[in-house]
Formats: C-alpha cells, structure tokens, sequence
C-alpha cells in the first residue's frame, strides 16, 4: 500500500496514523519533539486493542495495524516516497507557514500535503509556496479513527487532482470527505455547529430553557436521526411529497423564529455563569477526565452500531 | 396504573398510545372519525411487534401491552377518570381552540390536558377555558415510542403543579421532557433544528458544500457525539477546562462566522432545484415510503443500541 507521513504526534497525528495504517497504508510519524513521540506507539497499542474488541480494524490484528506504524527521526525519513502527508502541528499561523515551507521542499512531486488545522485557511499558509496546488486542509473531527468525516478544503490555487486524489485516499480509507467548493471561516461542520450553538446560548441567556434541556434536545431528540440521515435527508422523509413539501407546509415556522436569531449573546458573557454552574453540578471539574473516557467507548460502541447496521438494513 | 385518553388516533396520537400502554398505563383512544380509527388497533399490534424484537416493551408481551389499549367510541368514555389526557387534532388553531373546549368541559378536575401539537403556542388555544391552569403543550418528536425527548410548554396560566406532574408522568414512562420556563415559538427543539437548517441552506445556496456534504457533516461528523451527549456537554469534554474553557479558546472562530448568519435564504427559492435534484438523485420520489420503513428500523436499532450503552457504560 501507500506511503503515508504523519507530522505532528499529538492526539490528531496519532489518530490519523491509526486510520491510514488500519486502510493498509505504511505510516511514518515524525515529530520534532522526541519526548511526543516517546509514548506514542504504546498508546496506539492501546486504542487498537479497543477497537479490536469491537470488531473496527477492518478484521486485521492489533500487531498487523501496529507493524505499520513506524516513529522515524528525521523528517526526510517521514516524508520520502509518502503520497499523502498529513501535518499536525499547533494552530499557529507562522508555524503552519514555516511547516509547509519544509514540507514543500523536501517532500517528492507526487506527494499530496494535507493540514489538520480546523480554523486556518489553507490560502493563508500555502501562497508562498512553489507546491502549492498539492496543498489543502483535510480538516477531521477527533478522532478519525472513529468518527468518518473529514472536510477537504482546496485554496484558490488547489490543483483538481489533488482534491480528487485526496477525496478517494479517504475514501479508500473508511472516510467521509466532505469536499468543499471553495475555502470558507469554519468550513462546513463548525458552522453548521456555530449555528446550533448561537441558538442554544441564546435560549439558556433567555431563560427559555436550561442547557440540560438543550443536551435533551438533541441527544434524546433531533440527533438521533441526524447521526444516520443528517439533517437534509430527515426532512426530505418528514413529508409525504419530499422536501420541497417539508418547505412549502413548514418553511414558515423557520422565517418567522429567524428576526430573532440577528442578536448574538457573548458566550463568555453571563449566560457562561449560567452554563459553567449547570455543567459543573452535572459533571465536576475533576471528572472530566473520566467523563471523556466514558465518551471515547460510547462513541466506539455507536460506531460498531452504526457498522451493523449499515450491513443489516443498508446505509 | 393511570388512565390516559389519546384525542385524535393519526400517527402521532397511535405513537403515544404506544408509549402510555408500554409504560404500564391504561390507554382509551377516540377520534371523532371511526375511519380513522379502525385500522389503529392493527397498526399497533405491529409496531409493538417490532418494537418486541428489539427488547423495547421493558419485558411485556405485545398482547399484554395491545390490551391496555381500547378504542372507545365516545368521548366521554375516553376521557372518563382520565388523569393524562393528549390531545393530536390537525394543527389548526380554530380546531384546537374547539376540542380543548370540548376536553376541558367533559374532562374530571383530576386531568391533565395536553396538546401535541409543534407548532401552536398554548396561550392561543387555552386563554378561554376554565381549566386553563391544567393545559399546556407536551410535543413529541415523532414516534414518542423510540425518541424519548418531548417538550413541555406551559401558557402563562399553566400552574406548576401541571407542569410538575406531566414532567413526572412523562419520566416515568421513560421520556426526556424539555421543561420549558414560559412559551416561545418554535419551541426548543424546532429553534435549534431551525438554526442548523438556516446555515445549510446558506451554504448550499452560496454554492461552498452539496446536500450530501452537509448530510455527510453531521450523519458522520458532528451527530455522532451529539446523539448520546447533546451539545453542550460536547463542547464541555472538548476542551481541558471545560466549557468556560472551550469558550475561551473558540469562541473567536463562532463570532467571526456570527455576521455572515444574518442574511436568510429564502428555503422554497432557487436554493431548493439545487437540493431537490440532490436527493431525488439518491432517493427517487417512488422510493420515500420504502425509506422511511428503513428509518424507522434505523430507529429502533439506535434506541435498542442506546439503551444497551446506557447499561454497560452508564448514561
């Protein structure tokens, strides 16, 4: 299979490093901190044992996925022969800039460089650079190995061939690319994500409804459908004629709440009082820690679900 | 265990009877059309088969069930010694304004009085009645049987004791009540599915991401957390410290998108060829009914699947 460089060994390069050794790929990971990459493969190991156990490594052994993933030294190391290069380094502009410059020139004609990053945009870190149209954000939600998404984010000088090549790498891989047209703050989750977020700040800074109602809302309500349809699809089925029916019986509903959606409440203002007490009488600070692990298995064990049932009645 | 009278026997008011039985209660249900009601006892026996095969009758026999459930051909019958009473006629506020007319003059002091509907506010249909303190909205998400959240919404005039009382009933027949302080249009769960549905829109309209892109964000990215967490508390394991925490580091990429939100879409104009091609390319409109028989069986699967992760790992 390909070979695939990971810079950056932090929670996303190793995530990623898991995602492209378990599709088969020869992973190099490279860090410029050897203290980062010192416990890395051990805590590989640890996450391919459970996924493992709930059958997610594609029916291949922990050590056949770990044998894959090889800690190199030298950034050349990584990068020679890799075709997709996957760079993780911390959301800073420079560093990005100073990266990429690197990248660029050490690694071969046929690579493809791909940043993590989810706030820059890759116009902002690539113009500069003599590879440029082989440069673009592969943007995934933590961690990849278990959550499929993945936005593709070309800059204006992105070769098509490179959103291609990219798009069928994940694919190939077990993602879902969402390919974005053209680069925009936030791409396409976190604005999708913002847009929830401003309303139910809004209705906790109101005194509408508490932010427990809210996490009701949603992970009791409206995102049960939502984590196999998505939200086009769930209306689509939610009138007898399809969608444009789903708009013409309820669109109404939507433009008359809209006027009230103009204001913006400061998150950090005093609806955080409010939010910040409901979630610490819910969750103490020091239990967040075991609260992600808990996260972390519910999240495996919705994803072995959602496999079966892929299988069972088809995606 | 308690009676409960369902008014109006349409899919939403057979769902609930679906739930008020499974919970131990004893269900009668009237709608003022015998046609409509007719089939209702089949359609049930049905649904609770399914619902059987995946262990989501809390252990009881489909007969045991079915027989809390009588069709009753008076009203009066239905609602006599009724301590819960929903109500699911069309939505249509004269309609409403008349059967709580109608409930409230025939219904013992001992009742509850509670509206389905999703999108009346209860102050326009109650002002006029005697019993207005005991009315309110209780709204489903479609069916109550599989999703557990409903939204509680009192008038002004709605007592505490009302609220108190459904939120509890509702509880104890296994739902999640969204326990509104005061109406608003919308009510929760449609403000936050609004809010969402605004920004896809946009960014399909504006051309950045496709239907599926945007169905592929939350189906395979964002949903997955949000289906067993909701919201906030994702943003509150997202960062070290919590949700003040997060906040803190985030909230600049959500307000810097914040003013590129104030500008609506119209959802039935030329925005909608371009997503009604995208999902009669994937689902032609001959195939709507078979794809909503799929996710209903999606549905069951994910409540069966939540409940056993609740189980083995806690909610």
């Amino acid at each position: 299979m390909a070979k695939v460089a990971i810079v950056g060994s932090g929670f996303i390069g190793r995530a990623w490093a898991i995602s492209f050794a378990r599709a088969g790929h020869d992973v190099r990971m490279w860090d410029q901190s050897r203290a980062a990459t010192g416990g890395a493969r051990d805590y590989i190991s640890g996450v391919l044992d459970d996924l493992a156990s709930n059958d997610l490594l594609r029916g291949q052994t922990v050590d056949a996925v770990l044998d894959r993933i090889t800690v190199v030294a030298e950034l050349e190391e990584a990068l020679a022969e890799a075709v997709h290069i996957q760079e993780n380094t911390p959301e800073n502009l420079d560093v990005k800039r100073e990266v990429f410059s690197l990248i660029d020139a050490l690694a071969g004609p046929q690579a493809v460089i791909a940043s993590s990053t989810s706030a820059l945009l890759p116009s902002k870190f690539t113009d500069h650079l003599e590879g440029r149209h082989r440069c673009l954000v592969v943007h995934p939600i933590n961690p990849p190995y278990l959550i499929p998404a993945a936005e593709v984010v070309p800059a204006p000088w992105t070769s098509t061939e490179t959103v291609e090549r990219t798009s069928a790498f994940l694919v190939d891989a077990g993602h879902a690319p969402l390919v974005m047209q053209r680069e925009l703050d936030g791409f396409i989750m976190n604005r999708l994500q913002g847009a929830l977020l401003e309303e139910a700040f809004r209705l906790v800074a109101d005194g509408y409804a508490s932010v427990e109602d809210v996490d009701i809302g949603i992970r009791d309500g409206l995102a049960l459908r939502w984590s196999f349809m998505g939200p086009f699809e769930t209306i689509d089925l939610n009138a007898p004629g399809g969608v444009r029916d789903y708009v013409e019986r309820y669109q109404t509903i939507y433009s008359n709440i809209f006027p009230q959606m103009l204001r913006r409440v400061d998150w950090a203002g005093e609806v955080m009082t409010t939010v910040e007490a409901d979630r610490r009488k819910r969750l103490p600070k020091a239990s967040l820690g075991d609260r992600q692990v808990w996260r972390d298995r519910r999240l495996m064990a919705l994803a072995a679900h959602k496999k079966k049932s892929d299988r069972e009645f088809g995606k």
